[in-house]
């Protein structure tokens, strides 16, 4: 039993109380008490592996903020990690792999890894739980099979929109199909594997989908994103999100998941005319607007809970993480707004 | 009268003998003899001031190359340069402003420049024009209003969204609209004398745009737009193109251009089926196929041609400008191919 269980009511498209707020990197930089966690961990993996670390890091914006869900702390490159790429964070850089895949014979020797190396998120998820107590929901999460495949091609971040591994879906689309392909089993077995630790919710970041071709991006993110969810039990809800695929929320809808996320370049209100009553929406605030101040953050907050309209099915969000620059007291303000505007207009009770 | 004017007719929705194909930076670093003038010119913004040189380079790729339209060589930032901001080029870096928009008293102090400081630009212009000897169309282009605001705002490029300006279209609108406005009305002169000086076709470069929100980008992108489009002469045919703006087609067809231009993210025969017969259609090739091998580069042009259907009004292009990567000899294959595939199908006679 969960005491607020406003997300995962909102996730079935149920009927609410108010609209339920979580934050993409709510835990993160933003926060000075998890800047001090980090460099007591010394690196973000340290603090990502250890079990209590990611716990502590997990529930610091639960202390400050009445947010309506929790998210595991991790990392969507945990996966590749494990399949034996040497994952690294050099400080103010991106993700790094040691050993990224760059030949035939390196794809051909990608299999799905032991999960074993992964049970440091599955511990996580589970002393979470405990933590939580009821609270609140728990989301789980993983990156979507093409996004991992961006960066294990790729061995990092890119510059160039991830122009290498767009050439492979040219050349070698069978390569790129095998890689996807072993993601796509491996996330269904990690997301599965955080329900059954704990997981209340599980979600997909799509974060590099949107740079690939619409053909491209429905054979090798869409398509192996619902392989993915359809190996997952029936009755946990589910959100995918592909940032920069505001075109394509038709296709989203279509794929099996609860929920489909905004990025904040998209119309809230055309999205729901689009999408119908088939998914719940999520998002879709404009991360920058947590920079601004007080009085902005809760007028464009409102403004997105107005454009999300009765129906039931929404959850707010931002349209991206969280900005370090972000002032822990404006997320403070956006959290109320959300609430105080969703119970003003009784939405769908 | 124009030898070869299958783009104007093309933009005009009229029938074709052939598909017409340009190149966004189709003179540019991937060709040794630009490369050989511009290192003979110093600096880029040496190169794009001299009305001799920017006609030399802009009709490099047309010696190589059988494309039906050639572009004047410049910059979208010439204009904020005429007003005062002071570009230039660092070598391996983007463009940098000397005196970025950053406080009030420089916003209102921005106003629609004396366009003689722009006359290098009309000078080149009518030289191309001359050079050409009416073999085939002149494209003269501007940036949207916003995109220069963008790069005004920030003093150059970013490498977080632009958030600076996102910022200011939340907390001070009136000073992003004053920019926008100010932009909007040298946009339209300034098109308005590359016409008069022999450009055949107008195109409006708004790169930034699909970095706002929907509804700021209708406010500070679309609409000035539409309002320095709404200037222009009639009869002389336009392009708009809105990078990230695939959600945003239906809109860009109503403003009064000719032609909306597709970045390579969208799905071909869903834009057409969604404009329906109101523009014409320009793109949209995903530039890292032209680092791939010719076969490559030979089916995948085919097949963009092909997804653009038999309806009149497509031009071929890219879904952004070439990669210095590129191998000529790739170039060469992909105008064949869309010619050939092209005449093939006997498009539209």
């Amino acid at each position: 039993m969960i005491a607020n269980d406003t997300l995962l009511r909102a996730l079935r498209r149920e009927p609410v109380d108010h609209v339920p707020v979580w934050l993409m990197r709510q835990a993160g930089r933003y926060l000075p008490e998890y800047n001090a966690v980090r460099t007591k961990a010394g690196s973000f993996m340290a603090l990502a592996t250890s079990p209590q670390l990611a716990t502590e890091v997990t529930l610091q914006p639960l202390a400050r903020f009445p947010l309506d869900a929790a998210i595991l702390f991790s990392d969507i490159l945990t996966i590749p990690d494990a399949m034996g790429l040497g994952l690294s964070f050099a400080e103010g850089e991106g993700p790094r792999f040691a050993r990224p895949l760059r030949d035939e014979a390196g794809v051909n020797a990608l299999a799905v890894p032991d999960l074993a190396k992964l049970r440091y998120v599955f511990d996580a998820v589970a002393e979470i739980r405990r933590a939580l107590a009821g609270r609140v929901p728990l989301i789980g999460f993983a990156g979507s099979p093409f996004t991992l495949a961006a960066y294990m091609i790729e061995g990092g971040g890119s510059d160039d929109g991830f122009a290498r591994v767009r050439k492979m879906a040219y050349m070698r689309p069978d390569l790129l199909q095998r890689i996807v392909d072993v993601n796509a089993d491996t996330v269904a077995l990690y997301l599965r594997a955080q329900i059954d630790a704990g997981a209340d919710v599980v979600m997909l970041f799509d974060t590099w989908g949107g740079l690939l071709p619409a053909d491209a991006w429905r054979r090798f993110s869409l398509a192996t994103m619902q392989k993915a969810l359809a190996a997952l039990p029936a009755g946990v809800p589910t959100i995918v999100f592909t940032k920069g695929g505001g075109a394509w929320l038709d296709d989203l809808a279509g794929i099996g998941a609860s929920c489909v996320g905004l990025d904040w370049t998209v119309d809230l209100r055309r999205a729901r005319e689009s999408v119908g009553a088939r998914v719940a929406l999520q998002g879709n605030l404009d991360p920058s607007v947590l920079t601004t101040d007080a009085a902005t953050v809760d007028r464009e907050a409102r403004a997105v809970v107005r454009a999300a309209g009765d129906a039931p099915g929404f959850v707010f969000n931002l349209g991206h993480g969280i900005v370090p620059q972000t002032p822990p007291a404006h997320v403070a303000v956006l959290v109320d707004s959300v609430h105080d505007e969703s119970r003003a207009k009784k939405i769908a009770r």
